[in-house]
């Protein structure tokens, strides 16, 4: 990925060298982009948006009627802001329900564990699930287990994840999660646990998320996760070396379907308003906490970068749309429909990102556009530099998580790599709440975006986007 | 109270002054107790006791079926130990029993709060108990409200606790807990609401703990903690100033009376098998965790310490007695029927104090003694120097939390203050978890009781225990 990267790279400085057409950004932009950056760290209109959602709505699972709430608060808040144009597109997709959880160890210690309902986890029969536990280290150890060994068993996976700042270890995580429970599934067990995917080793606190069973050919068995603590005493019971017995009871489950929305605001661009730079976050949070860093964060930094090219005296050339996506956390369903409705007008995406990776400093920049918007791409990275961002030329840009869809499609994307050292201490958790938001940080995000954002409003030329144009270019892989 | 005690020490020094039976440790019995010391530090056998304690038993709430299974443990680990004498004394309390708690803010931003319900609250009605809240700073402001403002209300004390080395802010932290729920119900309010007593501010885990309910004249209503985190978000929504309804719905309650045991082991004395040198530490837990640092590490400490005596080549002069107490959580039951029971031999009971402020290192002595037996103390301070222990003569002992009432009764007592920066992170939630306790100060904490309960064990002369003898030393205030 990284050598395809430069292969990229170098074709595009050789194609720079050659094009004439090379995008650029007016002297006038990047004064102004500069004086948005500083102006931004001495703002706190970011912060007061994402205590506002987290306090007025506070969770708010995609189809819950806090999902409702939250439209409604982010409708009233585009408007309150001063967007010029504010509107929502349906996104339909299953309603899964959490309503009750719990969870024991039965045998030989007896005792309460903490542990939550998984995305898409079916429930348990009245009474529960008790099983027998049979334990792997990892996916490959699971993927490796006869059938026999696992059948009517509940299978238990111990990966612990480590803080990391780029929050690599996540990949792994996700993936004992999402295709952990698949596998047990598919290989008989009655159930799943897995180790949370979080790095506060000491919080009795448990880590949700999706699992794979949204995939219909999937067979779906109740699926949850413990907290890292409870991982360490079931591993020091099971270390007893005898059979330990636990009980899963899970009241959940997929009830039918709901049509929910993206809600979108605009600041219209004045000279080219069907030309867009597209940023976002999404609105749907998981429902333990209050959805402060994932994504009340995303959505604040981006409404409120936006909100200070607005007030601007004149309005940017092209339109500034801040997408606030529809149920992310069960699958991009806002994200897959958006960019299924928008793939034809893809070409007019001019460059977009979103920002879902909490609230820490932005240090890494970095992009997928045509090699004659690289020079741009690096004035950009000059504006940013005072802020502690590094630009990796080396690196494909993805576009965040749910702008992935339309870098899929084509658009022009940066990637803004965030400090994520603490994020997966709070990710999906009872604690993802405000407190963990420290506001001079999401200062500097506001600072990062709104500074790009302009620049790429004012630049004189494109950056690349079209249909398909940046297929195998690594990012979102 | 300083200026008290410092008058006791002039008064000790003075006395040992005129006095020719100052009591001594023998030479001798000074080498073996730093070799015990030494020995600790490189000794598991605590480490493993409060494994074996939480994992096996796990929480183990007073009057519970866990309680009965830990006194199973306590008898069978006593034994294996090679105690030489293992046996109960009935303990009699009411049986106070939570089954399940939950709350909600239902107006104006209805959410989930995460509380816990203290002990000895009654049960809301079903369907819970809806009213509107009333905030007060502290406890002097709720003792100072008009029981017009809080009838019929639920009243929230806002007190947040700080980490402190000694631990003090607990001091009001628990009054806000205990007498506020009191207070607050005898100027008719429906209801009680605390910010946790807990220095956890990012956790969103409640701190559980006893309430004054137990006095039978007090009015009982529903109360909870809130973790700290849900108090932020409760203060931010009563910003808003519009009336703020909270739901609690609390299935708990007492339930009648249980009679349980303190379970006691000792190692025989071979001189005076008769007077004993008394430690140990409160068995129950509180139900959310599994009481690992409250108060599984006191258990653990003490017995560890006594074993090591025991395993020296003969038995001490004097017997060591180890006594796992029934039920402090709730009140001290086991602490007090204890010293019912044995107030008429308090003269026997030579020296004493138990642990009970989790597993930090102790970095502070001080002691309740007759001025014959301040030379001997001094001895022990020079044998615990080495391990960062610093004696403060100018301060009273008082017993610990348990052997206080023996303390009061007469026997003379020390105190062994602990590091508790981070104890009131976990202390009465789910996160008093083994993973707490840092092996290496758990034996830094069996070191200093090996080695002083030897010299006690030995010391030619005693410490001035006699019915009555420290009444109005400050200790225990």
């Amino acid at each position: 990925m990284r050598r395809l990267s430069l292969t990229l790279l170098a074709a595009g400085l050789l194609a720079g060298g050659i094009a004439s057409a090379a995008t650029t950004i007016p002297a006038a932009a990047v004064t102004t982009a500069e004086q948005l950056r500083d102006r931004a760290m001495h703002d706190d209109t970011a912060y007061r948006i994402v205590s506002s959602l987290t306090t007025e709505v506070g969770p708010r699972l995609a189809g819950s009627e806090a999902d409702l709430r939250a439209r409604q608060w982010a409708l009233a808040k585009f408007k309150a802001l001063g967007f010029d144009k504010v509107y929502t597109e349906p996104v339909t997709f299953p309603l899964w329900q959490r309503r009750s959880e719990s969870g024991a160890i039965v045998a030989p210690f007896p005792q309460p564990l903490v542990l939550t309902a998984l995305g898409y986890s079916p429930g348990t029969p009245a009474g529960g699930l008790t099983a027998q536990v049979v334990k792997f280290a990892g996916l490959d150890a699971l993927k490796a287990a006869a059938p026999a060994s696992v059948k009517g068993k509940i299978v238990y996976v111990d990966y612990q994840m480590h803080r990391q700042k780029d929050g690599h270890d996540y990949g792994m995580g996700s993936a004992v999660r999402t295709a952990g429970a698949v596998i047990a599934a598919a290989k008989g067990a009655a159930g799943y646990l897995l180790r949370s995917a979080g790095t506060d080793v000491h919080q009795r606190i448990a880590h949700t998320g999706v699992t794979g069973f949204r995939d219909p050919r999937a067979r779906a068995i109740p699926a949850a996760a413990l907290s890292n603590p409870d991982a360490d005493q079931l591993d020091r019971v099971l270390a007893y070396g005898k059979p330990v017995t636990v009980r899963m009871n899970l009241d959940c489950g997929i009830v039918g379907e709901y049509t929910g929305a993206n809600v979108i605001g605009e600041i219209t661009g004045r000279k080219h308003p069907d030309q867009v730079v597209a940023i976002g976050g999404h609105l749907d949070s998981w429902d333990p906490g209050t959805g402060a860093i994932d994504d009340g964060a995303g959505i604040a930094i981006t409404m409120a970068a936006a909100k200070l090219i607005r007030d601007l005296p004149q309005r940017p050339d092209r339109t500034i749309r801040v997408i606030a996506f529809a149920n992310e956390e069960m699958g991009l369903w806002g994200s897959r429909a958006y960019a299924e409705k928008h793939a034809g007008e893809v070409g007019k995406f001019v460059l977009g990102t979103d920002s879902d990776f909490g609230a820490g400093r932005i240090w890494r920049m970095s992009a997928s556009v045509q090699p004659s918007a690289r020079a741009a791409i690096g004035q950009i990275a000059k504006v940013l530099a005072p802020l502690g961002v590094a630009y990796d030329a080396t690196r494909p840009g993805g576009g965040g998580s749910d702008l992935s869809r339309m870098h899929a499609k084509g658009m022009a994307a940066l990637t803004l790599t965030q400090d994520g050292t603490h994020y997966f201490d709070w990710h999906h958790t009872a604690n993802d709440t405000l407190d963990k938001i420290d506001p001079q940080d999401l200062a500097q995000n506001v600072a990062v975006y709104a500074a790009w954002v302009y620049m790429a409003a004012q630049a004189d030329g494109d950056f690349g986007s079209a249909p398909g144009a940046f297929a195998g270019d690594g990012a979102g892989e």
